[in-house]
């Protein structure tokens, strides 16, 4: 039976690093933009435009863009949102049957809350909004000049757009903490020195 | 410095017993009811009146009895409350500093959030409700016949003590993620078996 660990993160938490040193360190495969690109071939739409949905940018009700083209809610669109969230189920499905894995985001914990064939780990990974921007301006790419406060409003952002596609996709609260099997605050914790420790959670 | 491990936990969530095991298996002392046991020696005040109050069955505003005697809520009250809370602050403070612990309840994860001479990490140990009730009525002593209903309703209202107590102390939410390092969902889940992973966390 596959052993597969979910990952929601917090915006700057570190919860990606985690992930994917978790995958290395356990020797699993990971998945995180992986899914997308695995949705775009089972939709045929463009990854800008699952983009926007999944990361909650557009919303079902309002007018969507889809390759510049500006679409009012309709039949059409819900008709296109659903196709995504099936894609999303399909393709995670595939992956935690495939082998052992993490996967980042897209509400792989309720994807697969029922899945009898997979050993599930359903983690969240979570941090104070203050170490959150320093983490965020940290690793901020050269050039890129947000200051604290737009860094923070930048975070808060992203937040609420997982937030709003996770509880429109599961009808559930995003990071409550209900949902998932461990949690993990990463204040003022380096990512590197304490990925060992969880992955002999698994081991 | 000593590592101090402290454990907040809903009530049927097995976190008392986790709590144990884990104390155990990293050969660390563990403080449960011994928290209480010696703040009696700190107030010189009854441990049936400082459990009542701990345990959140009286609230500082309201009548409390002291003694098979009934006081309205007054200065004495609000005193006897807060001698209470600075016993706790110095009863967990001299644990901390002594040795290795995994304190179980009581506040210590807010009394300790700052005390840079520990090595601190603040558990919280939660289940589902139902998960929950199993779990009580299987280790309910013979005799104790309360059923499903009832222990429903008991849950309710030990957590809803602790809550209290934790928040009038603390100011903070209990169980609220944001102020534990760490998280651990036990529905479904023996704690026997989890408590030595756990351990590895620490180790």
């Amino acid at each position: 039976m596959n052993t597969v660990i979910t990952i929601g993160r917090e915006f700057g938490s570190g919860g990606r690093e985690l992930g994917r040193r978790l995958a290395e360190a356990l020797g699993y495969e990971y998945y995180d933009n992986e899914v997308l690109t695995e949705m775009v071939k089972h939709t045929e739409m463009s990854e800008n435009y699952i983009r926007e949905i999944v990361e909650g940018k557009s919303h079902r009700l309002f007018p969507i863009t889809v390759e510049h083209t500006f679409i009012a809610g309709s039949d059409y669109t819900i008709q296109q949102v659903q196709n995504i969230y099936r894609a999303q189920t399909e393709v995670i499905k595939e992956m935690a049957l495939k082998s052992d894995c993490v996967i980042v985001g897209r509400c792989a914990d309720f994807i697969l809350r029922e899945e009898e064939q997979v050993r599930l780990f359903r983690l969240f990974i979570y941090a104070d909004i203050e170490s959150r921007i320093k983490r965020c301006m940290e690793r901020a790419p050269e050039g890129e000049n947000m200051d604290e406060k737009q860094m923070r409003k930048y975070i808060q952002k992203v937040d609420k757009g997982r937030a709003g596609y996770y509880e429109d996709y599961t009808l559930q609260k995003w990071g409550d903490k209900s949902n998932y099997d461990m949690c993990f605050n990463t204040t003022n914790v380096s990512i590197e020195e304490i990925v060992d420790h969880i992955a002999s959670l698994f081991r």
